[in-house]
């Protein structure tokens, strides 16, 4: 590298760390600037360091400005058409003055390195529109790590002044007990098959759900997703009923239409009157609030073994004693646990 | 307490003391004596430190005696005839020369104070039986609890010389994902209902079982008992391949007309042999051993933090500052996780 070049690159450097800073980005934010939004979010997803502490402060200067918002979780296989039907009911959500941000999921970014929500062009018209935040995974993190990012991402776009959040997820995998567990309301995009309606999906995610619509129900293909649908709240009636007191929705839609995107969000308002009024709305904020505080803090606990060379390395010796039958993997467990104890003792 | 009701007490404390020692139980459990056997899983049930290092003593010295073993897990919801059935199953083993080791795990007994498995009465011949030996689940432990003592007990029935070890549980909740987790062969047991054959029990369980059985195939029922286990056979096609390469079998049987109870013997044994040969049998325990060496591992160090009185009133405090918006609940984890640490390097 030649003078010039490393001259330069130093520059960039200092500049992409003048705006990577809390004190920076923190009155942006709060004027709902969405460049310096997108900033925050890649500090606070960064692994560095330096860019954590930046971003641990930058949280706490925001705290007391947080936003109101709803937050609605959006699953679906794929080719259920989740990108269409985000682009018309966000669209829709705009001209009736919402400011909308979509935070995309995709658990399986991280492994294939290419994900199939990152790619803007897929919700053209919504991605450009100036109330609109859109933003993908970080890639290559764990799903621990996406949680995180997310939830932080979540209260960042609320303080911006974004008043509909909306996390999309693909309707597979573990993500979307995730999700669920971060959103005040869970949408569930289903297509009409052809028989077996009910094994497309797993029935847990069915039972998550606080309202189930049949997408692409235009065309020849009208009947069958309002059969599908009729299907749909038969089976959900057998569900128990949920805490929320809410009677989950079964209803068809049709992006290309536009059928039916406005009965999703007032079927999201009626949701949001009736757990406001009944006190449910806030009592699961402070239940999901409980349980992150607890994930975080055992991750951070774990990580201290699972993230020790060292320890690692003994785990891997004594699983090796496990298997042939030296000792069980209790005592392995036992001993390894000692290890943890005199390790943290020795290095603090 | 007057003198003499004193010395009684500390008589028969010495006396059970001095036979819940390894000393004492280890000679008796590898002689195969029962009594020993219940003695020593009441002692690793013990949570008393005594105890446990006791029980510890006992499992080191018993390791080299590792005994040899099918290990069956079998559950089915409440009523679907889960105790005749192992009534019959459990004779016809005797009857061929094996030893049956039942041991009931009910998730609910914890909660309730009573286990609807615990009852002794309810496989009346089989508990009387000199080649058989039964226990319920210890009431009144956690999940994780009950998981260590189960694969403890395992261990020790066949240091004892039970060649057949049943693990049975409640077909709802999370026990059978336990269950399948320290077992080779998973048995599913079901009822003929009316319509909705796929509704009755989760998708998940049934894509986790081996054999489906369903039972109570007599009399009137017969016909429908016929017909639904082809309809789960069908089901069964569309679940994708086991690593073991095992093809899940399903078909009916009748304990009261001691029918099929045989060839459930023979399944399992043809699913041993199959599995011996393709290395699966051997590689599925190694993949167990290495799950419970790492649960158990998180649980040791997850109670540093969760079992510290000080610790834990700390956590609900950041609770209520979660709670009144004052912090976030990831800056609520970190203060938590820095406390915990100076904790550690306090006591230690």
């Amino acid at each position: 590298m030649d003078q010039k070049k490393l001259n330069d690159w130093l520059d960039s450097r200092k500049k992409r760390k003048s705006l990577m800073t809390a004190d920076h980005l923190v009155p942006k934010i709060l004027e709902g600037n969405i460049e310096a939004l997108s900033t925050a979010i890649t500090l606070l997803e960064s692994t560095l360091s330096e860019d954590k502490s930046e971003s641990d402060q930058m949280i706490q200067q925001l705290l007391p400005h947080s936003g109101k918002s709803v937050r609605i979780g959006i699953t679906g296989v794929p080719g259920v058409g989740k990108s269409s039907f985000i682009e018309e009911f966000g669209l829709m959500l705009t001209e009736i003055g919402h400011k909308v941000a979509v935070l995309a999921i995709d658990p399986s970014s991280g492994e294939s390195g290419g994900s199939i929500l990152g790619d803007k062009t897929r919700m053209k018209e919504l991605s450009k529109h100036p109330k609109v935040f859109i933003r993908p995974t970080a890639a290559g993190t764990t799903l621990g790590g996406v949680a995180r990012a997310t939830r932080e991402s979540i209260f960042l776009c609320e303080v911006a002044g974004f008043d509909v959040i909306i996390i999309e997820t693909v309707g597979v995998g573990q993500s979307e007990t995730m999700v669920h567990s971060m959103v005040d309301f869970f949408l569930l995009l289903m297509l009409s098959g052809a028989g077996d309606e009910l094994q497309g999906i797993k029935r847990g995610i069915m039972e998550m759900a606080d309202a189930l619509v049949i997408t692409k129900a235009d065309g020849e293909n009208e009947k069958k997703a309002e059969m599908a649908s009729r299907e749909y709240a038969n089976a959900m009636h057998l569900f128990p009923p949920k805490k929320s007191e809410w009677v989950p929705l079964s209803f068809t839609c049709s992006s290309q239409e536009k059928k039916n995107i406005d009965k999703v969000w007032a079927t999201i308002e009626s949701f949001e009157n009736q757990t406001k009024i009944n006190g449910w709305f806030k009592e699961h904020r402070h239940i999901q609030d409980k349980y992150w505080l607890r994930e975080t803090l055992k991750e951070m606990i774990l990580d201290e073994f699972f993230e020790n060379t060292e320890l690692v390395e003994q785990l891997r010796l004594k699983e090796e004693q496990v298997f042939n039958d030296e000792i069980s993997s209790f005592q392995a467990a036992e001993f390894l646990f000692k290890a943890f104890n005199s390790k943290s003792r020795g290095t603090n």
